[in-house]
């Protein structure tokens, strides 16, 4: 049994706070109205936690046996009374009725949990709405990227976050509170205008990936149609030749490097645009334009999609030799050999040509799998500042150089082939190697010491034409090449 | 140097309470019963996050050395009047010698932190045994999950949980308190009786895997019983032919699909099984049965070892034409073809057959392997619900489709050839279609506007034969098909 | 509105005290002095998360601009009046500019957030000259481990820590509730002596890495150079054959295999030399000498570099098939083979062995990828401690045993071939056998009831010697063998 002078400060630690009516406190009474799956998923994680909740519903005897039993179910009119925080878990349309309790509502925290089913649906957030109606009370938004399932097992992983945002701190630390001793993690999204944005991440469809995807996409068809055009289309015009069976396989082979690595470049073009950027203007405080910042934030997204295409082109180039194409091309072979009475078929320029650009291939991979598990949030955030810019920038950097020699030896002396320009196109891996080598020749040139240095002081703070500020920025402020995405970046 | 008026406020801040004498506070007493390696660390680690930590020990002048020397070690009769809180970290079996302190203990929080050495060794839990023998304290269960190891080292990764249970909500509270003062997260498992099951998680060896485990080695030997007699026993029996250099590599690669695939069926079966029952009771509120709830719960498990035998799969056919059998048996075939004069060994139906399945194959393998990364915790936690959703069922399902035009492409016309009825054995193929097909159709009827319609009103909150109710739930409640399971799900 | 009775418990509750002039208190005022990158992000991070912040300037009219409009800029003199937590956010090279202030900052809390250029570039670390320069401050070292960029977007991943060290607790206490508020977690390392090597936190570049890295690769020169020797060098010289295009593919994949083997067996060598250890003193408080203790704590990144390797060396092995000189080889067998008029190449042996070593080296592969992902931080955070050595020690093992039966069906009777040793040098893989089957005799020797069963009672806490003690160590206290490590280790 706890001792009387023990009970008092035990009731409150966990709570952060001297007075027991602070809603945070173990026994503090929260409202909820509402009774969907949302409201009572709600109510037993609040008891759970130790709150007192005290539900108010139109309809209190059919709500009963709804809730867990240690609520408090009664009219909405009575159990506004009796809390100074509560939740409002019904939907939109139905704040209006929620207007008859106006008077009672007067000086409460009300909490939107609301989510709407498309985004930017309406022209105000919900929060702003519930605001609008009741202009005496102090809105919260907050909750409303919990789901209702994780509020019924609680937050076991230790990961879910709630957003929060209102107009004024105590409110909002008030419910920050309440979701902390429920065992979430309250993050402070600003003032109840962010509302709108609270309200939109639930229903996000993965934004950071869409540009990365459809640029992936576009490549793939483009490079795709290019290589048909060559491979299967030149011979079955001009020579009359079959070659539809490589529609599947081959085509699909030739088309995943040119987009991995084409889209490995794009990770590695924006840092040098920035970086002359910055050059050019004698700042690091200048504001990039908006698609460069944009394209910065996306690098990482676009680097795991170059990744996903290099694996997928291992793959398939490892499927080769099992395919029946591959053996029945291989028994002509050994048919016209014998025919012939060649006793030696080696060619050593091919041999060699193979080897090394296979090889070149394997390590890339290899740096690029490294890279893609460095991507990873859980170990991305084990890595300090320096370990994070050595692995995304000078291991992806080896990365490029490697796969451009790859498709370097891969293309050979093709290019000066004539016989290889079907219909006057060039060979694919020529239209690739062009961006990656002007990123190439930039970062020589980033790298010579005359610019390096400059480069070096503009981002430790130098400004053109201002004398120079000694400020506490260096080894902490990551320079804006490397770190204007999130902080897991393949770059 | 603190001045007088700052110094108050500060002792306290960290501990979120008014109070000096609450436990969580910085200088606060705790109380340690136990000298063995889990005392010590405990001590340690309580005197580094600022607790003033005293040990009783039966022996102090013996056990003095082995603790931190901050922690002060005195009789157990002195150190349990000095604390509110007493950690007992003794064996069960020496519980009954702490029964002559009983008086000193009274109204005392005893912190229960042994673990057993089997799972359900005892009746009852040790807290709950503990409890009846100090009916006047208050028993928390708590902090048995966390290793003398990690105590000593601190949380460092900040992802240490202490389950916590206790009859009393303010010695939840307060034991809670000192657990994130130091540093770890507490979880609120709810009353005292949950300590058996508490008692029983560091005891636990990968429960959620053990059914997906065993269904797929049992699948696993079925068809390779099966595959061995087609394959191997059929051609000895009756051609006389030696294959058993199939066992290692090939039998095991035509095995490894059929579980892959199966087990890939049986993620996406429960959750149709889940819709007909809502469907059919026309609620969702209805408890579907023990066995179709475990399998619901046990689907990310499921996907994840149908992922690896897929990837297995892959690994083994990359693998075949660098066999010495497959050199040659290529070889064999080029003598036969040059001794029968054919020049061109080209057979179109197969060179097509094999280039379209080994491509499904292929994106079949890289559909699920972004499903097998969004299995992460750390990316699945990420993930909002609609993202997760997406991903788990959108592309999971395509990627099911995938495989089974892998599998249909694979068998092509041998289902209706009765050459390959070896022992009146339909291919294998053939049996593994029978599951993933169901689905299929299940899921197109399941599509069709007059049926999906009635399962999303159900699965708003709509019940057969009452009036809509309009309740918060929509677009975060889960529905049932698909989050039954925990948050981070293969399906 | 808020009532006037609910603001000011709301006011204080995410703070945890019941004093308003608390630092940890919404509205609080926070000092900065410094005006650079990371003192404007800082201001930023603090006003958004509630605080009052009043910047210290030597030129406030020209810093006026840099921070949020919030946050109140003026001269140095006058900030540090208003503040009892003030943040330091000033080169070492100019501390010395801040004596004039001595007087006014006596008794309050100076906040460290200083970086170093290099790792130990002073004799003391930055925060112990700032408190030698100060003695009547108390000094923090702290936030030096987040980045500006991490400041400024606020911690929305949850995960960052921010190492914080104090002589005193309560300010220590008082500067954690500010992270803590900021949305950080804060992480207590001890006193300021602590300082020196959380200065050098965001300096290490990968300090765990470095041993297993250097190791690894002094082993790939070695082998490599072993196999160049007997594989290209004296076919070139005893047999005049140019074997020299194996250089890129076919050595490099020879040498792979033997560096993942012995790295895993370094893997395991340590956790049996810790055994013998224990057995040979009877003790397991007798701490291991230093070299094995650093290797012990180095095994989950040489496991992972072994995996890498072993990873690599597969999909070396997959690419062998598609090259070029496996095609020409191969179509002289088939030219060598019709002229020779042998219709079957068969050779029973040949076949056997291959399939048989490729087997066990796919399913060695797959044994250590389970163990490659439960290293994993995420998942294995998410193990308790009996799976996590389950998997780690017992898959581990097995995947060292494969692995030997691999190396061993792979070198079948080559050991015992006389042409085999070319210059007198034995095949390579006799020379990898050593360590692991060393390891394994001695784990059957570990394994051998009179051993395991002391070294079990040794584990528990018996002593030679000395006479039995029941201490609560089972079962929760990892043993040394396996635990000494991260938590998340691949062994």
């Amino acid at each position: 049994m706890l001792s009387g002078d023990m009970a008092k400060p035990l009731l409150t630690c966990q709570n952060a706070d001297g007075d027991l009516s602070s809603p945070a406190s173990v026994g503090t009474a929260i409202g909820i109205l509402g009774s969907g799956d949302f409201a009572r998923s709600l109510a037993t994680r609040l008891v759970d936690s130790g709150f007192k909740v005290i539900v108010g519903s139109r309809n209190p005897k059919r709500s009963m046996n709804l809730f867990p039993s240690s609520a408090e179910v009664m009219p909405q009119s009575d159990a506004v009374k009796k809390a100074e925080v509560i939740f409002v878990a019904v939907f939109r349309d139905h704040y209006t009725t929620l207007c008859e309790l106006t008077d009672l509502l007067v000086g409460k925290i009300l909490v939107d949990v609301s989510n709407n089913t498309e985004i930017n649906h309406h022209k105000e957030s919900n929060a702003e709405y519930l605001a609008s109606l009741f202009p005496q009370c102090t809105i919260v938004k907050g909750f409303n990227v919990i789901s209702a399932w994780t509020l019924q097992c609680g937050p076991r992983d230790g990961n879910k976050q709630v957003l929060i945002s209102c107009d004024k701190q105590e409110a909002k630390a008030a419910v920050g509170a309440i979701a902390r001793t429920m065992g979430f993690v309250p993050v402070d999204m600003g003032s109840l205008c962010a509302a709108r944005e609270i309200e939109n991440v639930p229903l996000r469809l993965l934004p950071f990936w869409r540009i990365p995807f459809l640029l992936a996409l576009s490549l793939f068809i483009c490079f795709y149609i290019y290589n048909f055009i060559r491979s299967v289309l030149h011979p079955f015009l001009m020579e009359h030749k079959n070659k539809f069976y490589k529609i599947p396989i081959e085509l699909v082979n030739v088309t995943l490097p040119c987009v991995a690595y084409v889209m490995l470049s794009l990770v590695y073009l924006p840092g040098v645009l920035a970086a002359f950027f910055q050059l050019y203007y004698g700042t690091k405080y200048r504001r990039f334009p908006d698609w460069l910042d944009q394209w910065l934030q996306h690098r990482k997204q676009i680097g795991l999609v170059s990744f996903f295409c290099a694996a997928m082109h291992a793959v398939y180039s490892l499927c080769l030799p099992m395919r029946r194409s591959s053996r029945y091309l291989l028994l002509n072979d050994a048919f016209k050999q014998i025919t012939a009475g060649k006793d030696n078929a080696w060619v050593d320029e091919e041999v060699w040509r193979m080897e090394v650009y296979v090889s070149f291939g394997i390590i890339a991979l290899g740096l690029l799998s490294l890279l893609a598990v460095t991507s990873l949030p859980s170990i991305g955030n084990a890595l300090n500042w320096r370990e994070f810019s050595f692995i995304q920038s000078k291991l992806g950097f080896a990365a490029l150089l490697v796969s451009t020699l790859h498709t370097l030896t891969f293309g050979w002396r093709r290019a000066f082939d004539g016989t290889q320009y079907k219909f006057y196109l060039p060979p694919t891996y020529t239209l690739t190697l062009l961006v990656p080598c002007a990123i190439i020749l930039a970062k020589v040139v980033l790298f010579m010491p005359c610019v390096s240095r400059k480069l070096l002081r503009i981002r430790r703070g130098w400004e053109k034409g201002k004398c120079a500020q000694f400020t506490l920025s260096n080894a902490r402020n990551p320079s804006y090449e490397y770190s204007h995405g999130e902080g897991t970046s393949i770059v």
